[in-house]
């Protein structure tokens, strides 16, 4: 009989994100009428920008043509999107990153998920915990659980950012602005992480997916403003948060040329090459419509519409914050990131709190305990609901005795 | 210091298609000007119909609007567009396969190429010599080269269709029709295989991308026609070769809940559950407007249209294997499926074919041997030209002394 990847079995059955939205159809459902306000998942609610939609719309004309009609694309991406990145993510900012060192995709969930896929099975990997569930089921899906999965706990003492760990670790998922805690790294923190790095050998697996966010100078955007990260770092970035393309599907993956490991029998490997043998095999590059979707980004338009979008957000994020600081609650994050991570009240833990918050308040939040043990007693919301609803969530919150 | 999946280390340096490109390049580079045929990689030229561009623009429109945005959408595809797949592709074909039973991707690729990911590592594995790389690669990728990997031999003795083995073997991965040979199974033959997996509590991957292109009664467009496939069979269908879609990218794959397997301690588990968990976090869906493009193709204008395109295809098919037969070649394929497999004249080894059809006539295609070392000898060409190029070819070939 064929076998299957036990290695499933070992996963939680249900998703986070699942248990929560069969919690609130039960509630739902017994309060007709209820309005209900979102500030769970982490989805986008402004529609795509003016610049992107008329990419869009040109990009779809070019389809219907037979001059213009665009079959099987580059896997890696096209060049007219790759050059773009390269030079106004990476090269304005200082960064010596070229557009061959570039692989679009279709999300960096896929991307973060499958990177497993080129490194060995004996690594020690380390997450931090809480974290993004993403890194830890796919490493479960292809490890099984192991005593070389390493979890960093992140906690109110250290200010909900890990750190470095005594023993062996040869890869580290680090994300920052951090999901779900908000929390970012100044760039001397993240300096320390790329020299543990260097020094021991390892490889951090950098998830940007939120830089846009970033408000503060002293704060890295991207792994690579700290010296040498090019030769210890994979980053992943996303147009998802700063450009609402959570139902468009685009992102992109940074493995630099210089990113080199040796072998069992000392060759020397590029990082660079596996993955594109990966992507060339296992994937057929992102849409032509949404890659031109993509670059519209970077025109003089997309960028300051990218910019407004994203300020609509942090003003929401500011809105949620002041509100519930006057409350008196304590928080985390919400400054340099769409993500307000909150201590709950009285010490109530994760999904007595989300109960309550949900009969109460009719406010969907996620618990902290759905990202891993060190979130128990925390919440996160988000700041991507509508000024309106996010407002009126915060009056709901301010006037609830609980 | 971390380890790399050294699995990949065994690959073929190069993928095929990249040393074909490598060596069309060099000689357009010294023949400035020459009017190059190509007929080489599976990509279509014709441009997106109009329902499809329709749709395309309509939910583009929706995307600018913020009550009809659409964020992240479900990982398994939305229920508009699988509904009509089990409508249209399944139930008014008489085959009982529900919407749950259906993930939409973004390409047959990336899944045939993530299977494995739920498949256990002592499987032993066939595919058929010659192959779709994919299969192969992405086998070496997991497991590294192995002994439980069995390549059936494809031949001109047995029409180029594998014979069931007489070892043991627990996955089998079957393409019709078939790419590279353009053979295709009839149902009497398909049953034989059903048959054989169910007995043998083996795995059938099916590969049914090119289904569209299946013209004769007798022949299967789905495995699921066969009974009790839906115990032993995971079909995978594709949106490129019916209605263009090789640069939007959508695609999808069937998994049917009656598909079960015994874990090594004797619990039932059903393949429906791992892959949905598997699409769950690893993917984040596919875009919503390449969905609605998809729809589209179900609309009753949507299915004049992909007949014609295939109709189109087809007729070029014609056109190459009347000019080859009335050469006095002996070709396969071209009959239900887009490419013509023929085997080279005179002896030839394939790359010298090609060599000489690129020098001699201007054409590119395929050699045989990229697929396995049974298509030594063999040659293919596809469909997927305009009418006047392909024509031009076929005229070219006629007059060619070789």
């Amino acid at each position: 009989m064929f076998q299957i990847n036990e290695n499933y079995l070992q996963l939680n059955q249900s998703y986070l994100f699942s248990t929560i939205a069969t919690k609130v159809e039960k509630f739902s459902s017994s309060h007709f009428g209820a309005d209900l306000i979102r500030l769970g998942i982490g989805d986008v609610t402004l529609p795509l920008s003016p610049a992107v939609i008329n990419a869009l719309h040109r990009a779809v004309d070019e389809m219907a043509a037979k001059e213009t009609f665009r079959g099987y694309g580059p896997e890696q991406g096209y060049g007219f999107l790759r050059e773009k990145i390269a030079e106004i993510d990476f090269r304005q900012r200082g960064i010596d990153i070229s557009a061959d060192e570039i692989f679009v995709s279709d999300g960096s969930k896929s991307d973060t998920g499958n990177i497993g896929d080129i490194l060995g099975d004996d690594n020690v990997v380390a997450i931090t915990n809480p974290v993004y569930p993403v890194y830890l089921d796919t490493y479960i899906m292809r490890i099984g659980k192991s005593d070389k999965l390493l979890l960093l706990s992140c906690n109110a003492e250290n200010g909900f950012l890990p750190e470095i760990p005594s023993e062996r670790v040869d890869v580290i998922y680090l994300c920052y602005p951090n999901n779900p805690t908000g929390t970012v790294m100044t760039k001397t923190e993240l300096k320390k992480w790329v020299d543990w790095a260097l020094e021991n050998d390892a490889l951090i697996l950098y998830d940007a997916a939120y830089e846009a966010y970033v408000q503060d100078e002293d704060m890295a955007k991207s792994i690579y403003e700290i010296e040498n990260a090019q030769q210890c770092a994979i980053e992943f970035r996303s147009y998802s948060k700063n450009a609402g393309f959570t139902g468009l599907r685009c992102s992109y993956t940074v493995v630099p040329e210089a990113l080199k490991v040796r072998t069992q029998n000392g060759e020397q490997v590029s990082l660079h090459g596996l993955w594109n043998r990966r992507q060339s095999t296992k994937f057929n590059g992102t849409a032509y419509v949404v890659q031109r979707a993509a670059e519209a980004v970077y025109s003089s338009q997309g960028q300051l519409e990218m910019r407004e979008m994203v300020g609509y957000y942090m003003h929401n994020a500011k809105l949620i914050r002041d509100g519930l600081i006057e409350k008196g609650w304590t928080l985390f994050g919400g400054e340099n990131a769409p993500y307000i991570w909150l201590k709950c009240p009285g010490d109530m833990d994760s999904w007595t709190f989300f109960d309550r918050l949900l009969a109460e308040c009719h406010i969907v939040g996620t618990p902290g305990v759905g990202f891993g043990s060190a979130g128990e007693g925390y919440f996160r919301l988000t700041a991507f609901n509508s000024r309106e609803k996010t407002a009126e969530a915060v009056e709901r919150i301010k006037k609830w005795e609980c």
